[in-house]
């Protein structure tokens, strides 16, 4: 990882405004492909399926490991400048907006390419048409969690609730604990969750689980039988390491579904014969609508999603480096801002 | 396996009546216990989640691979005698039933057990409440095809299908076959199946299927984008062997539904970021409830699922371990009867 200084300043075109990067989150995802990325563009070039998202001659649309990968999708930015002949919101509001970039020949992801700045920069470049801006004055640093608690919220509304469901939520990183406060908001009870860090478990508590357990003392799925009876409930795996996956399977009740939101890089081992014999629905979910993010930044804003307590650090751009190390210790972090 | 010819008559409690095998159907899932039953037992023994068949200390709701295990659970049957103080149908009603037994301490399945004789016998015991009688003088071999006809009745009603959908089926064995007959009497199209057996191509033809190819000349995603375009769809998985569930990930299409109805007895590795970035949705299914079966018995009675083209084998239980070993096969085989 390298905090470059040399990037050109970006200009506007027709359809795009530039902006000052006010707050950027350090996701999870970008730990992963610092990490994994060679791993992660291979396993997207051998899937089939997928509507393509641009043509992969133009350079626009290709990410190369080769050269410098730009990253930060979780933001809040101050408009500067709109490009020629295109209608946006006024130089000085505060916005955010999906990590997508409209371009002539489709849409691809703001982060992880080689062309476009991500959030991890004093200056980026959005589409017009995407931008939201900030209500209620809300703190910029705040408004830079939408992107996550749309995670939540999104693999909440996959989760196919229906009343009277209790869940579990295996997991409180930021994307469990996006979940859990998406199903609190919904009024889902029992949630019951669980993670092995004491800090991770106390913040589980204060964005609404009723029950936290430490899977070492008890599973999740005993402390669902012990809190949430007999109710029908979904399980939501955001841990995403092998193993867990099975181990849901395993345990997860009968006629039950599982919500997969926790991104496992590698290959995983399962056993079909459990989801078989329990007859198991596994939805796997991936970011959110352009709804889902506008109503992720209204329940911010409104109060009615509390992010402040899952900020636990603040860094510069040169801090960059230092945060993706701080960030492997559940106990000190959840999420860190980058603010330029 | 072995035929034995000392097992004792079996004698109707209260709430059971003995019946006369008149045909039972050989299934995947004997083969499969044959060969891996060990494994099974221990696979179930370590999940927790499911609702217990029975009490465990009971020996009627235990199995033991030391003893012999009784197989057998898609059969046509005579009544012949009601136990005591039991309402039933006439002596003389040819029927069919779910194949499970009401016990005083539960319900457990009637196949795999140690100690009721399954519908590989002469003889068998059945419950009375859940006996149906077989109508429109259909012939007792075909009604003994209503038990994997259900199979694929409930698999298409795990779906959730909705108006436009069309469906991929892989895997032409009985199970596939049977989906593709549900399919098609729901009026769902296109329908594209895959086999690489030529028999069973021919049969999925028969059975429905709009378009069925050799997944060695046209795998069946590229069949389907070639004839279903852009419809929604579902994919039915009913290979289950080892690396099928996972190319099923990298190439179903994106927001794509897959239900599992083929079952894979090994352990399995699948890469879940294929299934995260499509957001693929995944139901595991199994067996039926009672009014599936029901409905099963009606459609084959009624002329609108055909099961004739299934059956291409008839053995009396003295052939039973040829034809296990003859249904290796798919060339020569599908379905093969015992016909007592």
């Amino acid at each position: 990882m390298v905090v470059r200084d040399d990037v050109p300043e970006p200009e506007p075109a027709a359809g795009q405004v530039l902006v000052e990067v006010l707050a950027c989150g350090i996701c999870g995802s970008d730990l992963h492909f610092a990490r994994h990325g060679g791993t992660m563009l291979d396993l997207a070039s051998q899937m089939t399926g997928v509507p393509s998202p641009g043509p992969q001659d133009d350079p626009w649309f290709r990410t190369e490991l080769a050269s410098d990968v730009f990253m930060g999708h979780e933001f809040s930015a101050r408009v500067l400048e709109a490009g020629p002949d295109t209608e946006a919101l006024p130089a000085g509001t505060v916005v955010t907006s999906v990590p997508a970039m409209v371009l002539p020949r489709g849409v691809r992801d703001l982060a992880y390419g080689n062309h476009l700045p991500g959030g991890y920069s004093e200056r980026m470049l959005l589409s017009a048409p995407l931008l939201l801006e900030v209500p209620n004055g809300l703190d910029p640093r705040h408004a830079a969690l939408t992107e996550p608690v749309a995670v939540g919220l999104h693999a909440v509304n996959r989760a196919g609730l229906v009343p009277g469901d209790g869940a579990v939520v295996l997991g409180c990183g930021p994307v469990g604990l996006a979940v859990i406060a998406a199903l609190r908001l919904r009024g889902v009870e029992p949630i019951v969750a669980s993670d092995l860090s004491p800090a991770r478990r106390a913040l589980a508590t204060t964005m609404g689980a009723h029950e936290v357990v430490d899977p070492r003392d008890e599973p999740a799925f005993e402390a669902w039988r012990r809190v949430g009876g007999a109710a029908s409930m979904v399980t939501f795996e955001a841990v995403g390491i092998p193993g867990m996956l099975d181990s849901v399977l395993r345990d997860a009740p009968a006629q039950s579904r599982v919500v997969v939101v926790g991104v496992c890089m590698q290959p995983d081992t399962v056993t079909p014969f459990f989801a078989i014999a329990k007859e198991l629905r596994l939805q796997f979910v991936l970011a959110y609508d352009l709804d889902e993010f506008a109503a992720s930044l209204r329940a911010i804003a409104e109060g009615e999603i509390d992010v402040v307590p899952l900020v636990t650090g603040e860094v510069d751009l040169g801090g960059l480096p230092g945060a993706f190390d701080a960030l492997a210790d559940p106990e000190e972090h959840c999420k860190i801002l980058v603010v330029p």
